[in-house]
């Protein structure tokens, strides 16, 4: 008998309809003598309606305020569903997160889960209760309502399987699995059996978007099986869990191609090339809230100075360009150059920590195909390298092909 | 300086706009220096949407899981106060019953308050804070999430008046005060400036619907001063208050006429006068779950036999009638009547305890005008009779004039 978590989305919980069908599938699960915990999500656009009525009132309303308006969106389908579970004859019982002592820090709509209390859903299951935990809400140490953020439902799963030592959390969504690309772009993209935490945080970050990168870090930190299925069908999703290193030899050299097309490129040219400069140009960019993600120097040249590249969200790309045009006055560098049109492609898996020649076996791809890299940054299980936007799809392609991602796996 | 609890019911919450027109009232009240607590109830439809939704799963949803469900009605509306009057500068706080910790027993959707903390509410009084709580709910002593009950915020809004020790109670709704009698039946209705607690609760439950009887009960109980106002207009509204019997001489005998059309009336005839046979009646009908109002029983006729009449709410009349036919044939009674066309009217007011001769007035002015009397009964500050429906708005125009309620009482 395993004690299984299971997240339902928004989407899998958007209309009665649905919620009776998810109502069948967990009674399935408990009819095979599984303990069950589920956590949901609101009906989908339900969170966003709540918003609309605080937008009529407040551009940016009271943070502590907006979390007791939106929590209120999983109240709903915890009760709902209880009461489908209840109808299969199933004993089911619905919690807020205040109610499980889901308690956060008090950083209100993007807290972070400091504890739960566990003693009373093992009470409930070990009486053979279905325990029903609205997902994405907790309570600070004063009893405030908080909520944890976008997404943040993945995370109250991963939290509950971690605390209760569950079997697996089960995340179900609207694909059926992590895959080795995007399937729009590759039409032989193939769906993975497993993934490393590791692996499926670079995947996530990197713009595949199945699971909050939250829960995914938290599931790796607590060594909690991950699963990604459909609610829609069948089939065993993707399990994303600790690397074996045993089964090394049998491992694929790269487990997926990522990709991203939300970046900017910003480049000072002809910066004096002196100790310290780099925190002179990206200190000021990071005090204005600015995120920046691949950062290539190179080493000078003749004249003593160097230029300087780096990566931003692409919304924050002007205002970047902004704060680098003072930092190039102030450093009497050359220029400032911005580019939105590039895009970043990344191979990512564990097994490149053992093989060489991976990086050489990418850049042959893409050289094959006349795509010239303009930037490269590597990690132990990942290398990223940004290219002209144009050859996006024509990259990804590539690399899928030269990795022999459409063949399945050797392992399981 | 005041401490005001003020409760706001659906209409008056229904829309953003309101919801900001809401704002604006308790900020007046903020800025002429008084502390203030708020409850509200869900935006008008809000909890009609929230059932319907449960009733597509099951017809008899489990009452635990309805309490989850339907009070996140009254946590939307919290939030969104609050966030209003944020905006207008006044610093604000809503909370759940459970986090004030409105405590009730756990009889779901129906559940009694038991005690409250007003601790967390003290503190941001004192802190210059506008309290915002969610009407109509609480939490029992395992913290489950209860609900006192259509009508309940009401309720909750006087018992956070007497745990507050406040000055006043108000309850804004969409009318303006408590009447005289239904302005719909009789033009010169006169909105009445006070009215005691025991004249509230005898026109309360004889059908004048401007407060929950039990929070009357409660305001009672403990000597909460209880106003209603209307939310749209201007003015005093009503003051329903402790007798004050120094006043006595000033009281008007009579202050307002209560009517009723919802009930039935069943008699049974010819029943052995015996010690013990209203039991045998009455009994099988409690049993039944049928809630009985008027009771009259006259001395028997020369052959023993008596005539038992009570009525009943109409809505049960055909189920009191059949348990009424099976104990007319067990006690061998003559025959079983049943009769909708009736109407109770009664006259109510504490000036009737030291006036004699109210009784007659009113018997005088029905016969004027050749109202026959079916049933007569009377409590200290109420006098009701059974009439033909047909002569309702008659009855009630005749008696209105009789005590003279058109013209403004002697006393404020």
């Amino acid at each position: 008998m395993s004690l299984f978590v299971q997240k339902y989305g928004g989407t899998s919980v958007g209309s009665i309809e649905r919620i009776e069908a998810v109502a069948d599938k967990v009674a399935g699960f408990k009819a095979q003598g599984h303990d069950m915990v589920v956590v949901l999500s609101a009906m989908s656009g339900e969170t966003n309606r709540l918003i609309g009525l605080a937008s009529q009132i407040q551009e940016n309303p009271d943070p502590r305020e907006m979390d007791v308006l939106v929590s209120t969106g999983e109240q709903v389908t915890i009760a709902l569903l209880s009461m489908a579970l209840k109808k299969r004859g199933y004993d089911a019982c619905s919690y807020t997160g205040g109610q499980v002592k889901i308690l956060t820090d008090n950083a209100h709509t993007k807290a972070r889960i400091q504890s739960i209390d566990v003693e009373r859903m093992r009470r409930d299951l070990d009486s053979g209760k279905v325990v029903v935990v609205a997902g994405f809400q907790g309570v600070d140490d004063e009893g405030n309502i908080t909520t944890l953020g976008r997404g943040g439902s993945d995370t109250t799963g991963v939290a509950l399987a971690a605390a209760l030592d569950a079997t697996e959390c089960q995340i179900y969504t609207d694909v059926d699995g992590v895959y080795t690309t995007d399937p729009r772009v590759v039409d032989s993209a193939r769906r993975l059996d497993r993934i490393t935490f590791e692996e499926m945080l670079e995947m996530a970050s990197l713009g595949s978007k199945v699971l909050q990168i939250r829960a995914v870090e938290f599931a790796g930190k607590y060594k909690v099986p991950l699963r990604v299925l459909s609610t829609f069908d069948e089939g065993n999703g993707t399990l994303i869990s600790l690397d074996e290193e045993d089964n090394d030899m049998e491992q694929p050299v790269v487990s997926g191609i990522a990709f991203n097309r939300d970046e900017a490129k910003l480049t000072i040219r002809g910066v004096p090339d002196t100790p310290g400069v780099a925190c002179r140009i990206l200190g000021p960019v990071g005090a204005a809230n600015i995120e920046v993600d691949v950062i290539v120097q190179n080493i000078s040249a003749i004249d003593g100075t160097t230029d300087f590249t780096f990566t931003v969200h692409r919304n924050d790309a002007g205002k970047a360009l902004g704060v680098l045009q003072r930092v190039a006055d102030e450093l009497g560098a050359r220029e400032v150059i911005s580019d939105d049109n590039i895009a970043k492609v990344s191979i990512v898996g564990v097994g490149m920590r053992s093989h060489a020649n991976v990086a050489s076996r990418m850049f042959e791809a893409l050289g094959q195909d006349n795509i010239n890299i303009q930037m490269i940054t590597t990690s132990e299980i990942k290398i990223s390298v940004i290219i002209d936007e144009r050859y996006l799809e024509l990259a990804v392609r590539a690399l899928h092909s030269a990795f022999e991602l459409s063949e399945p796996k050797i392992t399981e």
